[in-house]
């Protein structure tokens, strides 16, 4: 039987790499010769929970090898954000939960796409539909998933599904919700050896705003004010991307996990737009207090948009 | 609350009809305000299952109007074959069974797509997850769209999925699966008062296949020579059609419904993709015979689309 591939986006998160293990197995129960797929290094927060429930890291690869010819995606569709050689490769399934952009196939496909707040809470219900039993680790990845893209339940992009999911997942899981969350977003926060070029980089995206092209990271800590001991450096490596990218606005998102506020930093000749989305006043630094702002997709990149095509 | 529009493509079919009308009903039932429209003439044989089951033809749009901030898409997805304005309003979800192509959105929706031979096979799941009550007119409309869809379960593209939603579908509308399908497929292949005008649009869909602008009209009947006594004003209005939508290749496909092959006309620049494609010989006035070719989406499109692209 030819083999499939399952893999998540570029510069995986918790829910990639935790949805990419999650299907595959869930495939290999259906039968299916899947096999999960990374398509770059596992962060700190996913090591975290690959640790916790002592499951492998799924294989990394750049491009899809000659001998594969099918693969399923999840938790993306975007096609500049899969493997370099997508379009040579039959996509037999998408399971995601973002918009729909720059994809096509030649072929009717299953693609499945729900406004959740996580492909995860999408594959605990494929594991109902078809009624193949959560095993504990499974459990244990797709409630990190969760966990990890609602920041705790707490996300503007967390739907009820998502919250119920959780508490069922963490129940098979046999954690308590709140302290492995708390302890897993912690793992992932711990910035203490990361330069300011890999913060500017480590979660990364590039947007077009109207005529403007804008790239938004954002990095989750506990204590924002150490990592703005690097805003010199920061300033350096984001005005160096600027100039590369051609960039009107690099905007740097440091998001408090535990009292859920961002404090942003603002470079690029359309730094005054972030004054206007969010209605704040940039300090002489160009920085700004966003008071309950945490979500990237459903906070930031839609205000700015706002603020770039009005 | 706001009204929702439920649509399927341009020049539409028994598919998309039914399917615009079930789901409207479907949603309605799960309290959302909806309304069904359809973007063209009512074909023959959609008219007669929507008179068998005494049902009345949805609203006719063009485009969205004003005070319609969002829509439903039934039966496809790619942009050009939906309303004009389609860039302008809020898809909220997309129900299909075609390949994905041209199609994107700003914000993350429900976006169901399965590999089955109609889309009305997908609601009719869709009934039965939300646990409502298939009616005996909802189910004449479902199954309906199957029989034309599948040519009555002879086509490749229908699954084990669709025949088996086609049974249960005959027993709740009360009608013998076979005799009314053969009824009804042979009222939608009576085209003795056609012009050759609407010979090439009353079923066309144009696809992007490579660089190329591929137009794709296809008709049922029980006898194609009968429909070739118009070839020089079959060619006439498809050489206009090429002129004016700039247009590489305008396949018109025949399709006898009794033999289950397709002969096809090609006209354009690109005419001689179509004997590559099918291993085929064109004769004199560009016509052949494809043996055991009746499904332009699994049969045509790919074999095209793959002579156009390598």
């Amino acid at each position: 039987m030819s083999k499939t591939l399952v893999f998540g986006h570029k510069n995986p998160d918790t829910d990639t790499i935790c949805s990419a293990l999650a299907y595959a197995n869930l495939k290999n129960k259906l039968g299916v010769n899947a096999e999960p797929a990374r398509l770059g290094e596992v962060n700190k927060e996913t090591n975290y929970a690959l640790n916790y429930f002592n499951v492998e890291a799924p294989q990394l690869i750049d491009a899809v090898p000659a001998d594969v010819e099918q693969v399923i995606l999840v938790d993306h569709n975007e096609f500049q954000q899969s493997v370099s050689n997508i379009k040579d490769v039959r996509i037999l399934e998408v399971i995601d939960h973002h918009r729909v952009s720059n994809f096509e196939t030649k072929e009717p496909l299953y693609f499945r796409a729900e406004p959740v707040g996580c492909t995860a809470t999408i594959l605990y219900k494929m594991y109902k539909e078809n009624d193949i039993e959560v095993t504990k680790e499974i459990a244990g990845l797709l409630l990190s998933a969760i966990i990890s893209d609602s920041l705790l339940l707490k996300s503007p992009t967390c739907t009820q599904e998502d919250v119920d999911a959780a508490h069922e997942l963490a129940d098979i899981a046999g954690v308590e919700l709140e302290k492995y969350g708390l302890d897993m977003l912690q793992a992932g926060a711990d910035l203490s050896d990361k330069s300011a070029a890999e913060l500017i980089s480590m979660d990364a995206k590039e947007f077009a705003m109207g005529d403007a092209k804008v790239e938004i990271a954002q990095v989750n800590t506990v204590d924002a004010s150490k990592v703005y001991e690097l805003q010199t450096e920061l300033e350096e490596v984001m005005d160096k991307a600027i100039n590369e990218k051609g960039l009107d606005l690099f905007l740097f998102v440091v998001t408090d996990i535990i009292n859920n506020d961002s404090e942003v930093l603002a470079r690029g000749k359309g730094y005054e737009k972030v004054a206007d989305a969010f209605g704040v006043t940039l300090d002489n630094s160009h920085r700004a207090l966003l008071k309950g702002v945490v979500s990237r997709k459903k906070q930031i990149v839609t205000a700015l948009t706002d603020a770039f095509t009005k």
